[in-house]
């Protein structure tokens, strides 16, 4: 039984006027960002800042995330109205202990966060991930699709983006100000999907979760509780991230961009092909 | 009357080993990333992750920021414990209705966040900026100094770096996992040196913040606080960041790299000389 759930619209960018080094006028795209406060059967718990791409997954994302809603069945619905810039949403049957399980807070790492409950930490060593593996011929296609999604998204910069794919097929493909954003859409839409990751049997194609940013602690936590067991990022990773990947046995892949790549943690998971890394010959030469 | 600090020491990379595309071992340093829970008066408050470089000063200025503490005689000693990740801040007189104003939340945007507590955003109207402008040379000399910088801070990646300069004089840099960790340690700083940005006489060189990223709500918001009227950017601008410096009559500047910049705001405190604009020759040719 899926909530239901609005479809509502909001322009992604917005144009502005700006003087460049010669002061000369030039207009150009910046990304939208909107405050949307989520109400929780009329109580209300955050303020999130967002793109507005998909604001009903991502309130369905962030709840899952933070462990508020164990089961999409129990969501009646999602309604969001960018007028007042409020996500309302109808539990069937309440949420338990709501005022304990918001009360601790995390203020989590750098480049693409947000808030977390302290709660979240504990949880960490209670995740077990599938035996999913990926072999380099399927990352480097993985990296390609991300290739080619790049030169769509970046028309007004400042974003991140993030993405599931199963093997190196694109599922979604999703943009924010923020990375846990983008994420907690990603685990929405999964919901309404009925996606389960993490019990999808090892001898098929793998889910993988690419993002633009830095593996955080925030990221690999988020990925690990969709069940997904492989995350690929354009950028480092911190130590926080490193750690909790080593724990969880979670596959992190950085710096992957063309035919380079770190593994930084479950190697066990990747099957190397080191002739696939050569680079390939320059036509014409 | 300045609080007593500890200077607590700690790694700030750490050696993890890693395989490359070729399968190859490699060992590569990643930042450190360490959980920092703050204690007032003896009250859990909130859990900061940071690379670790100025505990202290951080937590001084996450108070500052947050608009706890009202002034820096009021807090006794700050005690950074590494052993157990926390710092415990003893104020002279406790907080006034601490537990209402740490109840609302904000979760901030994207790349380099945190959480904000929701009257921060009430009282942005009510903040006034001195009256600082910045010449086309100034700005140049600003990315001057922090293009040398860079050459060194990058040994570890995946941190953001923020810098307070007067004119193009570096005052402080500080790195850190999150963007707003080194905006506040910052903040923690100018208030025990006495620095207040905000009653600089106009005639005097500006203060100027300077961001590895992107300039975001949060980030005008904190620097506004500071009284610092002229933030610089390599990065680009969300809109709810332009919306508030708009507002606040605050200059943005991003997209600033060698000789290139927009002016996203404020421009009537940037003094162009486009004749600067132009490239210099190349040597030689």
């Amino acid at each position: 039984m899926l909530p239901r759930l609005t479809t509502a619209q909001a322009p992604l960018t917005r144009d502005v006027e700006v003087l460049d080094e010669h002061g000369a006028v030039q207009t150009i795209q910046i990304p939208a960002e909107r405050n949307l406060t989520v109400y929780v059967d009329k109580r209300e718990l955050v303020t999130l800042m967002t793109l507005g791409a998909h604001p009903e997954w991502l309130v369905l994302g962030w709840l899952r995330n933070q462990r508020l809603v164990a089961g999409i069945d129990e969501v009646e619905s999602v309604t969001v109205d960018w007028e007042v810039g409020s996500a309302a949403v109808r539990t069937r049957r309440g949420i338990d202990r709501i005022e304990e399980r918001t009360a601790r807070r995390v203020v989590t790492t750098g480049c693409g966060q947000g808030s977390v409950f302290g709660a979240l930490m504990d949880e960490v060593a209670g995740l077990r991930l599938p035996a999913a593996s990926l072999d380099q011929a399927t990352l480097y296609g993985v990296l390609e699709a991300m290739r080619k999604q790049d030169s769509t998204y970046k028309s007004a910069g400042s974003v991140h983006g993030c993405a599931l794919l199963r093997g190196s097929e694109l599922l979604l493909f999703v943009e924010d100000v923020g990375r846990h954003n983008a994420i907690d859409t990603i685990a929405g839409w999964m919901w309404m999907q009925g996606i389960d990751a993490a019990a999808a049997p090892a001898d098929g194609a793998p889910y993988v979760f690419y993002t633009t940013g830095r593996l955080t602690s925030e990221m690999v936590i988020k990925s690990a509780q969709m069940g997904v067991a492989l995350v690929v990022s354009r950028s480092g990773i911190t130590q926080m991230g490193h750690q909790i990947a080593n724990e969880l046995g979670l596959c992190t892949i950085g710096r992957a961009l063309n035919r380079r790549f770190l593994c930084y943690s479950g190697r066990e998971r990747l099957r190397w092909q080191p002739d696939l890394a050569v680079p390939p010959p320059v036509p014409g030469a």
